[in-house]
């Protein structure tokens, strides 16, 4: 069986695992701490970082948009309707646009500073960057989830699903930094009604139940983590 | 005829070039100076980010390896042997791997913040962030930037191109990120003959020469910048 290098913390991870499950296809889950630097790991990426994808030949494939391909070629291809990346060169353009935004950009400007100021930090050793929060780099996170949900909500507002007509990987994409940032209580959902409703039908499906379902050590998720009703 | 919204010192866009001079594609290219934050090319981008390809249609398509999977798409699927993307699903999952490598990892690591101080600070007025260079990430940069030619050294020796045994994107998105530093002479080719080996094939083919003529204002380049004898 195939293997996911993960952490349940990892918006990239998120998105991989909710296109496996979209697709049934069973993957063994490693949850890996990328600050430990691990020897074998470092094998199979040398950029150290997550999700790293091992198939039964044993080739990693690195890297959340670089798997989203891979997946696409192997199998979402013979998906139909089912496909999570479209047929047409534009619409393909503007799923990976999204994949990007909310991956990359939002991944730079809140998602990872939230997740090392507020998880990563309480378990990783002081020499590899462990310790207090810094105050500084949370403030500045949080002023940017604003515009980012400002621009969800738009998204949200003028079409189906983020990318077009059909949901594809741009809603897993966003719905796997959402779920993080959610976890922690970063989301004010009530300010932007139209994300708040394409969330809930992201989070009704069945390929998000196993994320509902993580827990990460001394944190526990805001009380409406895991409700359809929120 | 498509426009290329560039700048001549992003890594990503010097990328695009690249693959459009390979597969001979005209376009108009357009120098954007992105903390200016023009309405206009916001509209079409609001990350706000290079390259952007707008095509005969005026759709956009936004960011390097999105430009590179549509123009694989519509015109590299059809080069034969010239095709800059490979066939085989590992082998495309290998060169992704490495443009994400030199053009994300290489550009947080290093080239965002070379350009930034030395080259960007020149000419943004006060208020976007300009002015004197900040020494203490110039000396971050440079120090990170003997890991990845290390890593390019390895690449450079263990395999004819960058991903394999032909040229691909990997060798384009390498070639972006190198011209641009080696543009500001942050790069010493002695201490990595691979490297250098594999430069020196990449520069002396044409697609370079647009690349090798290019000079932004206030910043004399290196004087071996064009020379194919380094």
């Amino acid at each position: 069986m195939p293997t996911l290098y993960h952490h349940p913390m990892s918006a990239a991870s998120r998105f991989v695992r909710l296109m496996l499950n979209e697709y049934d296809l069973q993957t063994d889950l490693a949850e890996e701490r990328t600050w430990e630097r691990r020897r074998d790991f470092l094998a199979l990426n040398p950029a150290a970082t997550l999700p790293v994808y091992v198939d039964d030949s044993l080739h990693a494939v690195c890297g959340a948009s670089v798997i989203a391909e891979f997946i696409d070629e192997i199998y979402g291809v013979f998906k139909r309707d089912r496909r999570l990346l479209p047929d047409e060169s534009f619409e393909r353009a503007e799923v990976r646009r999204l994949i990007e935004w909310f991956l990359v950009k939002m991944e730079q400007d809140v998602t990872r500073h939230l997740m090392r100021e507020r998880v990563f930090k309480l378990v990783m050793p002081k020499e590899a960057g462990g310790g207090a929060p810094d105050s500084k780099a949370l403030r500045a996170a949080r002023a940017n989830i604003r515009q980012h949900m400002r621009y969800l909500d738009w998204l949200a507002a003028n079409r189906d699903w983020l990318a077009g007509d059909t949901m594809s990987y741009a809603d897993l994409a966003a719905a796997g930094a959402l779920s993080t940032l959610d976890y922690l209580g970063e989301i004010t959902w009530s300010e932007t009604p139209n994300a708040k409703d394409w969330y809930q039908r992201i989070k009704s499906r069945p390929s998000m139940r196993p994320l509902l379902a993580d827990r990460v050590a001394k944190v526990t998720p805001v009380s409406h983590y895991a409700d359809l009703d929120f």
